[in-house]
């Protein structure tokens, strides 16, 4: 179990009112809404990659999380994003969501991205350079 | 891969505009959307089950799934649920998403549910005696 | 206040587990989920509509909502469409929500399209022929 | 139409991959969820208000809101959050968004809060003396 200094690349994400489900803590499908906002915002905001435009695309064929220890909305939650693996034209993604003190993970996500053809969403691609490159980084 | 006719128990599911994301197809995340409320509403409807006031509350320290062919709303959705494994105290539930008239699914969903006291929410405790009656006809 | 009755259109829409808050009641912002769902289920199976490719989309500059009586999943809703106003290049529908056996309505909603020209999303033009036409059966 | 340096309170709001519609916009839906726990956050920080516990919690019988800019994840969000009007059981908050930037709203709310009766959910009380003081402060 990865710890939250392992991380080289975070990012902090907020909670929202309605995240809660009717125990009181974040829904178990709100951890996903995360993960793919965090990994989304780092292939924006790092490698230059455009979901609205760019030709090559990131589409998801599986995603699993582990729940350890709840979040409730009005918590701050700190993302830790990593890779289990970098492949041609696929990637796993290690995340692990934690609250602002603690170093052990609430939730361990495994998300995989390919890279497709924007047209037809099926034909593989290699993973875009600048992607590729800050990939190995984190 | 099971088929639609492999399943004993399926429920109707609509899907909603904000589903889509900017592909055009529904988001990665709402399937475990549609897993949470498909598995809830059996729960409730079948098993005398009641997430506002029953004493065992059943929560998900796991959940998978494989995406294989898109959805957009506003399509309808056919889900089938069974089981991969009944034990004593949890339950590994066996989703899949249709579309309303092919076999083959567009996503496999690997969904865990452990039953718990309400109370404080950890204590693990047997499955109530009426749900494991419906999760063994399904 | 208009009754389930004096809905000429009609659509039922499910509910999910996490439409539900803490206070064990759907959210005040499912109700809005739910309405721009039914308007675009609408434009989408009456009025061929196709929000992905159409060169003429329908965008909302001002919805509200006036919320009477709870819902809660795992129920079944009904919503009927109507409208207030059909004008040149708006149109102001008149929506409301009804469980499925009750006359009065649990939340009335007010809400807005303007048709604008895909490119620019802002230049305003005249609601299509079939919109319009499907507008005034309703 | 008020701007971003005329409110005395605001909150940052990030957004979600998801958030994003098939336009490549935050769906209106989404407006409603940020108003929704902006002024949660708002109670439950400033004026110690817990909806999981306290006896007495805030519901909203009305909320409206005028789209005029759109915006799209990742943006950044800064929500300023006053009042129309207190009064002796009920608020109306006014809360509008802006981009980090611009000094005009992207959108501009108008949410009522009623305070009741935990038990019954019904039964109005005065606005508790703590939230009153810090209402009149923004």
């Amino acid at each position: 179990m990865k710890r939250k200094k392992d991380y080289f690349y975070t990012q902090e994400v907020d909670t929202r009112f309605g995240d809660n489900d009717i125990f009181g803590h974040l829904n178990n499908v709100i951890y996903y809404s995360l993960f793919d906002s965090v990994i989304n915002r780092f292939l924006i905001k790092k490698c230059k990659y455009d979901p609205l435009s760019s030709n090559i695309i990131a589409i998801s064929p599986e995603t699993r999380c582990k729940f350890r220890k709840s979040f409730k909305y009005p918590d701050t939650i700190i993302a830790g994003l990593s890779t289990f693996k970098i492949g041609k034209t696929s990637v796993i993604y290690d995340i692990s969501l934690f609250s602002k003190k603690g170093q052990l993970p609430h939730a361990e996500g495994y998300f995989v991205h390919v890279f497709v053809k924007r047209k037809n969403m099926q034909e593989k691609v290699s993973i875009p350079k600048k992607v590729k490159f800050e990939l190995l980084r984190i």
